[in-house]
């Protein structure tokens, strides 16, 4: 049974792991986990929001451009090999669900789907999203990130529930 | 003399201010303070990012797009009129930093400010930047935040120092 935690008394792991090994962004139904390692957390509009990027050719964009919920997920330190599969296969030839041997559930307060297996995770449901504009991002990080000009969407995620294992 | 610190280590007591009496974002030289209440803090293109809101009409957008640079300062607990001051008056009609009795500082590692009486402060360089898209945000969110559709540039900055008194 999960326990309804505080955003602020979870970020510093969270973002710990983001910047570390890597979290899982979850989208989909039937959802697909896709690791991530950039994002922001904090406070707009009155709501606790998560953005979290994803290039247009991902398999996950088309999730999140189709359903407006996702979650993200914190696996525990022992998770290396699941978190290497679910950032280099995509979705669209492997099921990463089963590939990684997850224990998938409904989220509590939006459409979409946690890992059992998770230690932390948040329920986010999208209010605001954007491209990232070439023209305002500094040259040095377009040359070294966006060779293929892919550029990232943003989603802002209006995070509804936060839960801890 | 301040000392630099771990971003994650203070982001809590950050993120809990911004949340509640608000923090300042300062801007420009001669430097001019303002209240904000929302932003997010996290990790994109392998740096560490602060993410501040600015609307056009304020003057501190103005002083944003002249100098790339801009501090975030967290004050202790007994500054609230400073901060109603520096949310409510604006610095085309006057000089907040001397109606609030700050001591200014020159930042150690980019163009910008802070006050000596803050307890913590952030020192950050515009990577990016975007005005919220009023097509992909949610219509609650227009209507409650933007009746006159100024709505908010998102200034994206690069964390280059994080200090602590």
């Amino acid at each position: 049974m999960r326990k309804e935690v505080e955003l602020f008394d979870v970020i510093k792991e969270t973002l710990d792991k983001l910047d570390g090994e890597g979290i899982l962004l979850v989208a989909g139904d039937p959802p697909n986990p896709m690791t991530i390692g950039w994002g922001t957390i904090g406070h707009i509009w009155h709501k606790q929001i998560m953005t979290v990027l994803v290039r247009p050719v991902r398999h996950t964009f088309k999730l999140m451009e189709s359903i407006q919920d996702f979650s993200v997920c914190v696996l525990p330190e022992q998770y290396r090999k699941q978190l290497s599969i679910c950032g280099t296969k995509s979705g669209r030839d492997l099921n990463k669900v089963e590939a990684c041997n997850f224990n998938m559930e409904p989220c509590i307060k939006v459409q979409s789907f946690y890992m059992e297996e998770s230690v932390i995770h948040f329920e986010c449901r999208i209010v605001h999203k954007h491209f990232l504009d070439p023209a305002t991002l500094d040259p040095k990080t377009i040359n070294r990130y966006y060779p293929q000009r892919d550029f990232h969407m943003v989603y802002y995620g209006e995070i509804l529930g936060v839960y801890k294992k």
